[in-house]
């Protein structure tokens, strides 16, 4: 099998027949999903555990609804309202759900690194649902199969990815995984919001729409994070939408067939103009909505497949 | 098939056919219910999301209890937590859920109207869990499921509704399935909770309990509802009670067979003595909450065979 | 059959053949939770209700696995945010939840006794997850279960609980069970911590570690819990450790194969020392989490057959 994962920890471990295992499985349950038999047996007999210790409505329930569909035991908790109030580490957290024996741990976590700090200490399969600013990699995998349902392919595109570029590990998942499928990235944004060392990824970096948009297959506008820049620069709004917020107008610059992505949720008129959000001939945004279920699906299938083997073995 | 319902949004669409159909069946899932058996397979392969903008426990906890009790993937989202904090609209979570693909979305929301304008943007079966002070149609069901356990019919029967009416969902609904099922209705309340427009409905209207309940079959009593009473008459609980509190001695003028009913959660010793609420030989509130699930079980199932149906037709 | 309880409310109630039918049977569980195939058919058809009105991640995470585990339909209720707020009793919230005909509830409460009330009022199997400063059986089971697979059996072991006794649930009912098994019990802490009356339960009383713990098998830790400690002795936690704290040097007196256990979660460096509540030669903490899961199946299977065997009796 060409699927060798032991966690989905981020795209920087995996090769291009990884992801393409991924993105081909997920096809398979898209289909399935728009049936009336979305039930399956992939994970029956196993346990899924969701730990968020980040708010995540649509992340969290996509992994819920990946878990039930494929017929695992799913639980939820709200980290929150926890343990980690009455003083325990994420160590003992992470020691104390290993002993309850879940086969998937889903993990989302303010901190970098602390995904894979407690894959490490576990026995079961961990898949990072965002870590600090370090990697989303199933956000990047469903990013991916919606490119290459819409496009055909996922090399020898142009790829412009737009915004807060340096708080985003939405675009750094993508970064990783576009640059491993041979595709062509540019990233578009502030000066200030661009992280030093883009070029050395292989990018090209712009800081005017229109210029960096020209020819452009696939443009990708990410959420403006408020809420993680600390002290920075902080643009207004209005300011914004004017240079870098995504309108028709500054869509024209790019390839005609161009197709519009944003990972949710939206900050209508802010980072894009609302009527080309909802406009069904460009924005792909709710076809990333449902790949996501399903690559959730596929990731999830793939690893019980390895963990199940590994343990057949031991 | 008597029930012809893509959605299930309030009960001003039903005809009393379909009301009929949804109770029959209700009854089935009432002795099923009770059984040591109580799993089935009427929505397996399918997903059922809860999405409820306002908190209630025991809503909440009926729908989940009857979607799981139906087979379904059940999932529940605490909408308070969600992405509409970060500034999402309520349109945008709903189409992004719906790209999640649910069959069946239970929806409450504090305004009137949000649900049915949600159901026109998705694909899936809608049930209205309450919206504002509009509908709660899956209330006025379990109240007739309730009375007709009861009293053998719907038909012919004096139906006392007291209290604070205006600010009810669930007297709104019930008037209309009331007034379908041709029962006589009549509204008790001090004029300033009673709707402008009651006696067009066809309701009498009282402003005395012991007049309006005299001979009557059922007294439906409300919760007073503070918190929906802005800048109006905020009676004192105590003289609330004198006047509009059901009590041993009020309830006397009534049907001596008459039942008491109340959809809870209660306000003891403000709009019903706890005595009188705790009485099995009057009181049928604990026979409410059981036909809740039953009733919603048989909603879920009809509306997903007419789902089921039409897919097969596409 | 050994076990013949309705309810599993404290280990006050239970005989030693019937702890010991748990006990085996969760030896059972533990070896299926190990394996590929968790999810089994003993609550299949059944409904499981978790009612938590204090917060607790790990005990309503275990029950829960528990449940989905046994196949049963398991729905958590939150009841912070629950019905209580609009000013419901506890009654009231118990009658409700009963006329959706659970078959089993799990109820944690804030007040001694909660929980043996409203199992008065309720006509499932209700097991008591912790209720005020009473009982915590299902703790006590797991330890017990835990200290069973250390040490090889129950009775004939010296057991040193140590600590915060006097707010202790988890005490309380290890002394029960430890009573029950024939142990020898010792209770080390300072005076204002260890409750009056506790040589009439047959333990032997301690406030110097070193003498308390001279040659015990077992030294259970428990929580310093400030959270319940209103006007009385607050130690620093510095004196607390130095006087009452469990390190390596402490440990030395006891067994040299005596095991160290904690109900969690932990205060490292408050009650233990956290290089040795990491010891996997002396520390079986992680083995008591694994355990919790499997005691609750157990407990949950042979009160559910019971409550089978009843029914068919009716």
């Amino acid at each position: 099998m060409t699927f060798r994962q032991r966690h989905l920890l981020g795209i920087e471990h995996l090769g291009p027949d990884e992801i393409t295992a991924i993105l081909d499985l997920a096809q398979d349950y898209h289909r399935q999903n728009r049936s009336d038999d979305k039930h399956g047996t992939a994970l029956a007999g196993l346990t899924q555990v969701n730990m968020f210790f980040e708010n995540s409505t649509r992340t969290q329930a996509s992994f819920e609804l990946a878990g039930q569909r494929l017929g695992a035991d799913v639980m939820s908790m709200q980290m929150q309202a926890s343990s980690i109030k009455k003083g325990e580490t994420l160590i003992d957290t992470a020691l104390t759900l290993n002993a309850m024996r879940p086969d998937l741990l889903v993990v989302r976590h303010p901190q970098s690194g602390a995904v894979g700090l407690l894959a490490e200490k576990v026995e079961c399969a961990v898949l990072n649902a965002g870590d600090g600013r370090h990697e989303h990699p199933t956000q990047a995998l469903l990013d991916a199969a919606t490119i290459r349902a819409a496009k055909g392919r996922l090399h020898r595109l142009t790829v412009a990815i737009c915004g807060d570029i340096a708080h985003s590990r939405v675009a750094r998942s993508n970064i990783l995984l576009l640059n491993r499928m041979e595709s062509r990235i540019r990233l578009i944004g502030p000066p200030t919001l661009i992280p030093a060392g883009a070029a050395e990824w292989g990018c090209e970096v712009y800081d005017d729409m229109r210029e960096g948009l020209a020819g452009a297959d696939v443009v990708m506008m990410l959420r403006l994070q408020k809420e993680r820049m600390d002290g920075g620069f902080v643009p207004s709004e209005r300011e914004y939408f004017y240079r870098y917020g995504l309108d028709a107008e500054k869509l024209a610059h790019a390839a005609p067939d161009a197709i519009v992505m944003h990972p949710g949720p939206m900050n209508r008129g802010v980072e894009i103009d609302g009527t080309l959000a909802d406009d069904i001939n460009r924005s792909v945004i709710r076809q990333q909505v449902e790949m996501g279920v399903a690559v959730r699906m596929a990731a999830m299938d793939l690893l019980a497949r390895n963990l199940r083997a590994s343990r057949a073995a031991a």
